[in-house]
């Protein structure tokens, strides 16, 4: 582990001293995670020219959230919990003749940015970008083992939940037994808000759930993920109450499902992002639903729940070997509800056996 | 409640013409909502010169978390999801010769202020502070009755908890069997992560619960909150598991509440917030302890968990009426666990019968 994260730290030194940065400050949770193996609250780690320091608000101990803190790392706490770590890092390098110093101006305040400045204003301030971000896209096996327990986990409390009574229960209450379960099966807790819509609310991305409860003939749209050691998955499913499915509903289902396969199926190295998105929305496109689509039909995961790449119509960039995805299309019909369909995959190349499923919970349409 | 916006707003609006600013981009989603009625995520809200709008990356369904949008607020749409809402707000003055435009640098990133003002070159930008955060302080009674609505939730779970048996239950599926009773009790969910910690977990501010099962003889500390109409309260009670609490546990639990009692009796308008820390810091520190004590001894509550004002050692300024905060000290012994007592509370003034508590469970304290 420790190595790992050494490497990381390697990598981002050397992009930052390409373009000319002698240091940098890195305080995007996710990416001090990422770099440091650990991201207590409101800490930063400062990637210096010789040392890499942890700047913490207050001391480490096991309460801290994000993992062990990679032993090459310093620590440094301050006192009394005073202060930006941000400003307090960046003190640590006035003394240390370091012209140049890159930060996340993408998650830094500008007032955060305005007190770096005074407190070393010979510093000359760069901008990192999504350095760290662009690093995380490709995962190793190792962050790839993890986002497949967290989809395994997520697949036993949605098989649980379907061998329960559904009907006459609120989405809320299902929502909440769904977390219960992912905690139980040793999720560190949800990637994401549990969402659950019955009737008119299923099939919408992102539904909150309400206490209307599940009826005979609803269908019912599932979204759920586990989170597990910092990685998080995803996995959507719709289902009809009751002995046999309407024919609407097969036919939405089928459409649906048809536009998911296309997606996964076009995971592969080299593929344009867009046209993962393209493959998926021309089935829906197709049948005549091209208004109220999802703005993407799927996003990398890893430490974060929607990080790169994006499935987009607009998306720039290529898919590469190892990049964890979702492929999630769904229809919603206003006041009928509709389908969505949402798995995790991991894009391999044809020579492996093409896209790795790993949230494999049925896409039959099931009858509950 | 519509012109109740309205009004929170034209103060706002002289705030920022008195400061030089023809108009102001809110970003901090509690401060859209608290000065639109709703927050759609990632919108921002535009305070024009003569009308305010609400940007929003999507179109605005009963899905859209954080209220209902003030009537007298336009509302504009951006097509396809694209594009930060801030900018597209700031595109909208280009050509309504505004001269000067207000921002809350404490809130946008370097990066998005860096888009604002590409997008409007000719419009001076300034910056905004915690102006709407200082609004904020002082509650009207439709916010604290949202408050004392929310304590009331709190307190029911809490209550219901203490009816059922504890020993041999882990801290996590306690913490999950509270937020599950909040949301039961008409909560819009937990206001945070509850706490509960046991043994030598207790007594720790923040502490993320563990599989710690309860046992006998435990001090057990449990921290929760719910939130209602987007407003939050918190309570926190410490518990002995068995039938006679020990010596020690009995001693630590008097300095405890003790030290909780001096706080909650300094809460009076005009008393300088620093002064309400100490009140409830020195009957600890006259125990011996003053070392790993909480950072602040309390907070406000409102739209946020923890905001304006602090009570806490440096803090700057005094308590006016109408202003609910926590009171909450605690005391940990690494190894052994501890004690942590908090309240919500709204700063009345004596005549009116002096802090008004919203979190009523009893602070006996009581063996399980």
């Amino acid at each position: 582990m420790s190595e790992m994260h050494a490497i990381r730290r390697t990598r981002l030194r050397e992009r930052c001293s390409a373009a000319g940065s002698a240091a940098a400050l890195i305080s995007r949770p996710a990416n001090v995670r990422y770099l440091a193996g650990a991201a207590p609250r409101d800490a930063v780690l400062l990637l210096g020219p010789d040392e890499d320091t942890l700047v913490c608000p207050g001391p480490l101990d096991d309460r801290a959230p994000g993992g062990r803190l990679d032993e090459s790392v310093r620590l440094h706490t301050l006192p009394g919990s005073a202060g930006d770590p941000a400003v307090a890092a960046v003190g640590l390098l006035t003394d240390r003749d370091v012209p140049s110093l890159a930060v996340e101006e993408h998650h830094l305040t500008v007032s955060r940015h305005r007190a770096i400045r005074s407190v070393a204003p010979q510093v000359r301030l760069g901008d990192l970008g999504g350095g760290v971000e662009q690093l995380r896209v490709v995962k190793d096996e190792e962050e790839i083992s993890s986002i497949r327990i967290a989809a395994e986990i997520a697949d036993q409390a949605l098989g649980e939940l379907l061998e329960s009574i559904l009907v006459g229960r609120t989405e809320r209450h299902l929502a909440l037994e769904l977390e219960r379960r992912l905690v139980d099966h040793g999720a560190d807790g949800p990637a994401f808000p549990t969402s659950v819509g019955t009737g008119p609310h299923s099939g919408r991305g992102g539904h909150r759930p309400t206490d209307r409860r599940v009826e005979e003939g609803d269908f019912l749209s599932v979204c759920l993920g586990a989170t597990y050691r910092g990685y998080r998955c995803e996995i959507g499913r719709t289902f009809v109450i009751g002995t046999a499915p309407a024919d609407w509903q097969i036919e939405l289902y089928d459409l649906v499902f048809a536009a998911q396969r296309a997606g996964r199926e076009a995971l592969t190295p080299g593929t344009a992002c867009r046209d993962v998105d393209r493959a998926a929305r021309q089935v829906l496109a197709s049948a005549g639903h091209s208004e109220g689509l999802p703005r993407a039909v799927g996003h990398g995961v890893g430490l974060e729940i929607d990080e790169d790449p994006q499935l987009a119509p607009a998306a720039m960039g290529k898919l590469d070997a190892c990049v964890p995805v979702t492929v999630e299309p769904g229809v919603h019909l206003p006041g009928r509800g509709g389908v969505r369909i949402d798995d995790t995959l991991v894009v391999r190349p044809e020579a492996d056996g093409g896209p790795e499923l790993l949230t494999i919970t049925t896409k039959e349409l099931l009858a509950l």
